[in-house]
């Protein structure tokens, strides 16, 4: 049995009864019942997650997994591909936008190199667990093999399951990393959607128009090329994917299957989002989407998962920005559900 | 001179150099340029704010106003009146949902009476500034006189002096508690928005239908008999009004003055808002939208304002939770600003 088997076989349903005490706890709160919205929602989503009906989330971390992607020859991205390395490092010298954002959400940022083109030097709080030096170009062929879509899923378990043994975390968020990641996210979106490829494909780092047509027929080539298909989520990463993709559905498998909420950023951490539900419809239990992207096809990609995001700030730059961002919203939904007075304590008289 | 005078005196243009300043630096920053989206936009309108190219905020303050409403006798809202004080003493006890949301939030919760009908006992944390004992009825005759208005706005006023006076804070947020509230609230978004009543006026704390039509029905007719002006704030105000949404603006005003950013909460504080606006239009420059309310009237409010909320959590609330969850997003802003190396710095390459 394979560690994806085992971390699949350990996801469980959510915890129906401590959802449904937290639900009534709620109810019983001073305000208005569902006056706090999505914040009350939030908070028992978590209760079930959990397990715990009055949960306090302890600190988060943010996981970053970078790689890089042979589709890049195809001119679909603004930056030059040697940007991943290099921002690899901005994040461990801790100059980037997830170090800033999580640093205020108090959470750690977990980097780790799945499959970025370059080497690049051990460094502390840098995991190194390369599937390849970039995925093939998707145009010609399969990103990636089928053993390495798997390998690139579990190296995000490991990683998961490594930073996991260091300290415990609370919340645990998805970021990625990777110079042309809109291209593979987007053909996962339109897979798992079945919407077509045009209304789903976006200008991700700043592409212009002749740039963002070509980016559409690489995509629609690539789809055609190698016919994946939905009800195959391994088959889909391996064809079109990417490796820092399967990574962040890894860190999502391993959130559901150890009870932790986990925060999906935005564009292609939803994309490795869907691989997850594939692989386990019941790790969407586990999602929360932090944020709707700038990203066109990111709505589709929420519908599909269906989540209801919780910011809508538009963002666009990944790294696990949205999720960091969305932390303290999750730490705060949980004391408004623990702290709050009931009616009765209180001795405020009800509507 | 009056305080109110005084103090409108005292509010000047934001610093526009450290806000183009922000900008520069903001695109700059290792990141595709504009991709932190509202994020970006906050930290440069905070620099504008401050007068400081990289600010950081300090903790924040939030400032819940209660006051009471005659018109209450109409049956407008679906709590009884007695539930103001009895909320009142649950803020100064520590039990509400804005003590839960200003806890998370590393920030203060600041309590005034400054119109409730019944007499509150002193405690500490609570200041007692009562300039009526509940408005008068708005449906029969003018909800107060031009000179409780006046010193309603004022009472903010004072209320933010002493306790900035006491320890400073970095940011300010505007908080409500008043039985009926949302009915002088959207009479003030009418008169203000120019817009029909009826498209202005929801369901509060929770009406059934017939007691929405007859809500929207006292609205008109208080409006048709007190004949408010748009231009004329203060008198809009001493017809339509509450105290504490005067001292809503009062504290708005007071930031302001002090260059401090204020975070404007909901319906209500909207309202506040607006009568800020009419008093001192370079007021709105100060303001962040904390975020947008269920209640169906805020989206008017927040386009007369010019304001773009932050959130869009389904809260309907008010206390200042809404100001108090948006807080750590505005620090974050500035921690963004303030931290993230830029391409040189980084060693990235430019797109």
């Amino acid at each position: 049995m394979t560690l994806l088997d085992r971390t699949i076989e350990g996801i469980r349903e959510p915890d129906r009864t401590a959802a449904a005490a937290a639900q009534a706890r709620q109810d019983s709160l001073t305000k208005p019942q569902g006056s706090l919205g999505l914040l009350e929602e939030l908070s028992v989503r978590i209760a079930g997650i959990t397990g715990n009906p009055r949960p306090r989330l302890g600190p988060g971390a943010v996981f970053v997994m970078a790689g890089d992607h042979g589709v890049c020859e195809e001119g679909v991205s603004a930056f030059p591909q040697e940007v991943t390395p290099q921002m690899v490092l901005n994040f461990v010298h801790g100059g980037a936008g997830i170090n800033a954002l999580a640093k205020a959400a108090g959470a750690r940022v977990v980097v780790a190199d799945v499959g970025v083109a370059a080497d690049i030097e051990a460094a502390p709080g840098l995991y190194v667990k390369k599937i390849g030096r970039g995925t093939r170009n998707m145009a010609k062929g399969p990103a990636m093999s089928r053993d390495e879509a798997r390998r690139s899923v579990e190296a995000g378990i490991e990683v998961f399951e490594a930073e996991f043994a260091k300290a415990p975390f609370g919340m645990a968020g998805t970021g990625d990393m990777g110079i042309g990641n809109t291209t593979p996210s987007a053909a996962i979106a339109a897979v798992m959607s079945g919407l077509p490829v045009r209304g789903l494909v976006g200008r991700g780092t700043g592409i212009g128009d002749a740039a963002l047509e070509n980016k559409i027929k690489v995509i629609e080539g690539a789809i055609a090329l190698n016919r994946p298909e939905a009800r195959d989520a391994l088959g889909l990463l391996a064809s079109v994917g990417g490796f820092e993709i399967g990574a962040i559905a890894g860190i999502i498998l391993a959130a559901a299957a150890r009870r932790i909420p986990v925060l999906v950023d935005g564009f292609i951490s939803s994309a490795g989002a869907l691989i997850a539900q594939g692989l386990c419809p019941l790790s969407v239990e586990y999602m929360i989407a932090a944020h709707c992207s700038v990203e066109p096809g990111h709505k589709a990609m929420l519908a599909t998962l269906g989540l209801k995001p919780l910011l809508d700030m538009g963002l666009r730059l990944g790294e696990g920005t949205g999720a960091a961002l969305a932390m303290p919203i999750c730490a705060a939904a949980c004391r408004v559900l623990d702290e709050m007075a009931t009616f009765g304590e209180a001795g405020v008289s009800e509507g």
